[in-house]
Parts: C-alpha cells; structure tokens; sequence
C-alpha cells in the first residue's frame, strides 16, 4: 500500500527535522512541524511557544497542576489539565491532516496518535550522542559540555512525554518501521532510503 | 568507511536471519549462525544444540549453579559459570571472526561484542506479531496460539540474555544502525536498503 502519511521522530540534534523536510520535498508531500504548532495555536488559544514545547515535551508540574475546568470543552466534567488539553486538540489536528494524506509530520507523538492508519510509515531518527553534540556545536556555537546536558534534558523529556501519552518507550524499534542512525548512514542515504520505500 | 562486518539481530519469526543470509550471499560476504555453533562448541566442548540454545538465551538455573572453577581455563580464580564460560568463548570467536572481515554475524550479541569496531554496520530486524506468527504458522506448520506464546518466550529469553551480558536493551534503536520492519517493508526491500548502504 502507498504510504500517504510518514511520521518522523527523532532524537535532539540528529537532523530527524531537516530529513523529514527534504523527504517531504523529494516526494511533493505537505510537511507539518511549525505549521502544526500555528493550527494547534489557533485552536486552543495557547500561545505557539508555549505548544511548542509542551507539546512534545513532558507535562511539567505546572501544567498539570493548571486545571480549568470551565474553560475545557469537556464542560461540566472531571476537570482536564491543560496538557490533556493540549493533547486532545492536537490528536484531532493531526488526524484530519493525516486524512488530507500525501504529508510528513515531525513529532508530537503523530506515530502513536495515527497507529491505526495502515497507510502510514513511521521513522525514528537517532545519532550517537557524539555525533549530534558536535553537530549541535556547529549549528548553534554552543559550549560542548552545555550542549550535551541539553541533549540528555530534551530527550529525556520526549522520553517521559511519550511515555505519558502513549504508554509505550520512545525510541523502541517496535514503534517505528524504519530506525537509521543519521550519523553512520548519512543524511542523504536517510532520505534516500525513506523516499525509495515509499516511492516502490 | 567501508563496513565489513554485519551484525543482524533480529525478533523470532521476523525473517532476520534469512535476510541476513540473502545479504550474504549479494555481497559476497561470510555468513555465520550455525557455522559459528559449530566453531563454539569445538573450542568449549559444549553440546552443538546446548550452545545453539544458551548462547542466545537467557542463562537458565541450570547453567548459573553449573560452576565448574576447575574446568574453567581461570584456574584457581573465582568460579565461572558455564554460561560466562560460553559468554567469552563465543565473544573471542566472534571478535576473530571480524578481523577475517567481510561477513555476516547473526545473533549472538554481536552488535554489542563488536561495538569498538568502526567497520560493523547493526541491523536489527522486526515486526508485527500477527505478521510473525502468520510466518511462523506457515513455515512450521504450529497452531496459532502455541505460536504466539512461542514468539513470546523466544524474545523475552533473548531480551534477558542481551541485558545480562551487556548491560544494555535489547531492541532498542540506539544500539543498531538500522532497524526495519519485515513485514511492512518486505524482505527484498530489507536486503536491498542494507546491501545499498554497504556499496555506497
């Protein structure tokens, strides 16, 4: 079957974002990454950097501890936290883009949120922690040592996220039907790869 | 660099180890899986079904309280277990093996043995369960359920083994280049990603 949605997941620094974009620019597909957080914006009223970072990073105390009850569409209920809110709104985005078809989605989750769907090629991107620390230096002039905490913190925090809303371990080969280490392989043999699978 | 060593692991029922062996075969390379069982039990003097078993395996009771210090090549040491005595018979081999170059290793923790060399590509092959005991069913000819049950047992005792004697999860993206699944992807396309990725 032709896969219509690819979904990219990918470790902090391994390049899993730019691969999903030239992917999506190989095979004519939409690529939803900030476009997803504008639309989820949107919808929720939330401000853009707020959903971009709480949307794919673990529910922090604040958030959870944030309950509107009134303000949740849910009404009179039992009260929703915003990051269930969040959560909520932003699985219905991503599956009417995933019905819209022929699109690349980077993060969120949309791997998870979209299992159901046969018509969906689900990639995780990784790199050794060498690789994306030096590949992080060179793209923000960051302080080695400053960069490699910031890879440990945001995975982590994708770690936790996913674990929270899917039930299931980030970055297990189960999740995914294609792992490549960008690093070993090369960013463009990355593309390569994905676009010859889904172009067959 | 040109890699010269394959290691496959793989998800019982997935196909792994006979794409590991069309691998093999295209590319001229070595391949070893009951070749390397042989090699095992000549050096260690072992049962060739014992070792086809225990080398992947999780160490059972059996084999931990099976101690024999006087047998064990250490001598007068600590006492060595009979699976530790497998352990490091099987990573020497393994390691000579790869200095040969040019082949395909399966199984056995090689990923993980190998991890210092630059020239090892780790290939991990999985896939859906119902795509695995569909497989299994028609290649053996087992009833449903007791495949199912089969698939469970076969990869939690490799997934308890790995963890043992290295430290580290078996399955988990970071430890291979590539993981694929079979059953999505198709084993030729397999084949072809990882025979590519060498040539190139």
């Amino acid at each position: 079957m032709k896969k219509k949605v690819i979904t990219v997941s990918r470790q902090f620094g391994s390049g899993g974002r730019s691969i999903g974009k030239e992917i999506a620019k190989r095979l004519g597909y939409d690529y939803y990454d900030a476009e997803l957080v504008e639309k989820v914006a949107k919808e929720t009223g939330f401000d853009p950097s707020y959903i971009a970072d709480a949307g794919e990073y673990a529910p922090g105390k604040s958030m959870l501890s944030y309950a509107f009850s009134s303000a949740a569409p849910h009404g009179a209920g039992s009260p929703m936290s915003a990051s269930d809110y969040l959560w909520s709104t932003q699985s219905r985005i991503i599956a009417e883009l995933a019905e819209k078809g022929n699109c690349v989605i980077v993060g969120r989750c949309a791997d998870y949120i979209l299992r159901e769907r046969e018509d969906c090629l689900n990639i995780f991107i990784h790199a050794s922690k060498e690789y994306r620390a030096e590949r992080i230096v060179e793209l923000y002039g960051e302080t080695d040592k400053a960069t490699v905490k910031r890879l440990d913190e945001k995975d982590g925090k994708r770690r936790v996220n996913y674990k929270y809303f899917t039930g299931r371990e980030w970055g297990s080969t189960e999740n995914y039907h294609i792992s490549l280490d960008s690093g070993a392989i090369g960013h463009d043999e990355c593309v390569d790869i994905v676009c010859r699978i889904v172009e067959n």
